[in-house]
């Protein structure tokens, strides 16, 4: 009898346990993606008659997210669980044969590199969902997709020895000098046209542009990029349209977006590029899109809207951060934080000229210069994006179409961001005097740059708004941030207030320099 | 019998226009104050519960304006009329004595230098009602209506001397260094308290202090001077407690301050100065005062919100321009025009640090510095602010408590507005770049300016940005801001491209220039 009854304790629990065990529960890492998808028969335009959602569900944690369309009569709803667990889901549809499936998975945690989505830290700052920080120093692929696989793939082999992990990139295909050939795939299918005429049909998207897109912002995550995805832009003016659509067929174009590309952790949006240039759209258009994004995208990626010469409201709900296009702003001290004041958000100079020799102002900085202004983005609490466009005999200029890095600046600018990522991010001590003089958030280290200036010497004087007691003990590091070294300097700086604004050395001291451009110095305190 | 008719048809035209003529149809010219006062016993609290109001109808137009109570049993109604024409008014109140008085007067064209309410000039600039442009050149005069009469009075003398149409007032007494008298007149009464404590009465105003500010008001008025009143400000910190009243006496003291000060046409609203430092109110209230002022303040006064290190969000409805505390952005080139093209409003730097000799940093310029910080305002379409802070044995000082000026900005500010009144306001031609070059809203007149650098000569090379087609003809001055002296360049200039992003002159023409600091050319076309 015991022997029968242990037998049935043993089938029982079996039973109990044989779901997880025969049906494979999948498991997604938080912050991962899991995939629902069906074929069936399709009806009607299957991109705008069917909506399908899928409502996924842990203890009383719900989320509902849209599906979409992917050709070939599947369908398919992504989502990216932010919470590890079993999770169960079922599908709702109007189309009977989308409708009522189930399932469940089990969100594990996350690999290595994967920080989860990006989000705003108050006021001025990023940080992953894990709580890692995130130091934002992107660069400018507009049309790195649009290319074939060919130079894509040198493309991603190049970014991944570069230090950027934001990249700058076009939905649509862009049209522009040095960048005027067609893309491989196509975001629409063509209208049944009569011969001669030619029209995109906006209501039904092309699978394979998007499958390819979603590879490479796959591609990017791997690298732990981010996809700053351009949802509009001016490099169109009509050549095919996708500029000009009208209000209802924008709408389908960012719900279908959101809805294939949202659980995709390393999406930000950015709204436009230079939106003010894009003069078939109204100012009420560019805010309703940004309403949509902020009221339907279930995971609350990053939103911002780039200009050319007028702002965008960045004070706008759902704004989460200033995407800037001026590089006045950060040619010089005292400029560059006035906006991340007034805006009370994070600010990114995402556009600031290019390196590069072209014979347009924008694309033709010097390294030393573009450098100098991503010293200048940190100094005042911003972030500077790189952009590279030196020309080339078959037209492959990194800013427009990816391929290879010429220049000198990512160097450079992989050794600031080294920097960063030890020391934290820097702001101003002083609003209104001391340019030059920044201190990290944790308050234990000063930084001091002297941008084009060639000192011979520092005299050691801080704001007294440090507030740090005298007493407070300093190290010190010379830093060439062209040459890209650090010499420590062998002494220990003692603070001694010596004034009402200034708080100096105790014992008067200066620090030597070289005399040359581009140096700062990097205090550290010693504990 | 036709005598007879003709005396009657006499009789009847003599009833008709009888009105007219003997019962002395009262003339207020447009844009000034009509005011209607009723001696009642009064009741209760005549402040807080009795509410008359008067209804202002010409034609289909009507405005109902609110009325107060002015002490000894008066009520009054004031209106600034801004139709000419015969305007019909009558009372409505509760309190019955109060209600339905009626009667009209005649609107008449306005007295010289009567121009009318200043409004915004969308986007960036500021014009009277008449339509005459308004450039503010303002000072800073916080407390000087709580001084007493002796000293107003000089105040008031040397006001007239100044080039200043805008002062900077406090309604409420301050209590700061340097100005730490008590002033003749208090805004409240006392509430009847027990011997040895002491409490204002939130809802009784003296009438007295209102009578005599608003006297100083109607002064400055005669002079064309604006006066930017401050309702809030923290320079109390509990010794009055004017900075701590709470929230529904705030509003009976906006609403009072309305009713009685809105018919003046040269009132501003500055809703506080430094709103961050006062620490007893909280965002939204400032919010509030701004929305209440914005609906309730029948004229459409200027409305604005000055800070001190957090800015105030002055894209909010309402806000009608930038009233900015920052130094720094008017130091150098490259930094005033941010904050103007961000808010899309008008920008005036309120406060940029004061010429003086005090130990403070904020109140010791030099004359050559403030007057250069206006010359970069001016630069860049916006606006700045004087101050004075010369120490005094009496702690006379101009910037708190008026009197007498003694620094060497006044005039040169002076020579500077006679300029821009001439050739209106500038604006960067190319936002990017060429800071140092603006143009003005006619296109007539380029200026030029160098600031603190000493330059031997200027070639002639401007953006291509000023659109002007080549051959396009110019002369030219030189201005020495110090010294106050133009000098014309006897030759005549003409365009001619250069290059994709410059113009220069068709000879390649230099003007030389003196080799010293703050010097400006300026360019007028010749047609």
């Amino acid at each position: 009898m015991k022997v029968i009854s242990k037998c049935l304790s043993f089938l029982i629990l079996f039973l109990l346990q044989g779901y997880s065990i025969f049906s494979q529960v999948k498991m997604v890492e938080r912050w991962g993606v899991f995939e629902w998808s069906k074929r069936v028969a399709p009806i009607g335009n299957p991109f705008t008659d069917v909506r399908v959602h899928g409502i996924f569900t842990m203890g009383n944690k719900s989320d509902t997210v849209p599906g979409f369309y992917d050709g070939d009569g599947v369908f398919r709803i992504r989502y990216m669980p932010g919470t590890p667990g079993i999770w169960t889901f079922r599908t709702m549809s109007d189309m009977p044969a989308l409708n009522g499936s189930s399932g469940r998975f089990n969100c594990i945690s996350p690999s290595t590199g994967n920080h989860g989505m990006v989000k705003v830290n108050p006021p001025h700052q990023f940080k992953y969902e894990d709580g890692k920080p995130c130091h934002p120093f992107g660069t400018t692929l507009y049309s790195w997709t649009h290319q074939g696989d060919s130079l894509e793939h040198i493309t991603l082999k190049t970014l991944s020895r570069t230090p950027f992990n934001k990249v700058r990139m076009c939905i649509f295909p862009k049209r522009y000098d040095w960048c005027e050939n067609e893309p491989v795939f196509y975001p629409y299918v063509r209208k049944p046209s009569p011969a001669g005429t030619f029209a995109w049909d906006y209501t039904r998207f092309d699978p394979a542009f998007f499958q390819h897109l979603e590879q490479r912002i796959i591609e990017l995550g791997k690298m732990g990029v981010e996809a700053d995805l351009i949802l509009f832009h001016p490099y169109d003016k009509g050549h095919w349209g996708f500029d000009r659509m009208d209000h209802a067929a924008n709408i389908t174009y960012l719900r279908y977006v959101m809805a294939r590309l949202s659980a995709y952790r390393n999406v930000w949006w950015s709204v436009a590029n230079e939106f003010d240039l894009v003069k078939t759209k109204q100012l009420w258009e560019w805010d309703s899109y940004v309403d949509l994004l902020h009221k339907e995208d279930p995971y609350g990626h990053l939103i911002s809207v780039h200009h050319s010469m007028e702002y965008y409201d960045v004070r706008r709900p759902g704004i989460t951060h200033a995407s800037i296009q001026n590089g006045s702003l950060v040619e010089n001290f005292g400029r560059a934080g006035t906006l991340r004041d007034v805006y009370g958000k994070p600010v990114i100079y995402d556009e600031v000229g290019y390196e590069g020799n072209t014979p347009r102002r924008w694309g033709n900085l010097k390294a030393e210069e573009l450098v100098h202004h991503h010293w200048q983005g940190i100094l005042a609490g911003t972030y500077v994006t790189h952009g590279e466009t030196y020309l080339d005999p078959n037209d492959v200029i990194w800013w427009a179409r990816g391929g290879v890095l010429k220049g000198q600046s990512p160097e450079r600018i992989g050794f600031l961001r080294r920097m960063i990522d030890t020391t934290g991010t820097f702001d101003y001590i002083d609003k209104w005097r001391n340019d030059h003089v920044s201190i990290s958030s944790d308050r234990r280290h000063i930084l001091i740059y002297f941008g084009r200036e060639q000192p011979a010497a520092w005299k050691f004087e801080l704001p007294a708004k440090t507030g740090l007691p005298d007493g407070t003990r300093f190290r010190a590091e010379v830093i060439d941030s062209w040459a890209m070294t650090k010499a420590a300097i062998p002494a220990v700086f003692r603070l001694k207030k010596s004034g009402d604004y200034t708080i100096e050395d105790a014992d008067g001291a200066d620090i030597p320099l070289g005399g040359k451009p581009y140096l700062a110095i990097l205090l550290t305190r010693v504990d």
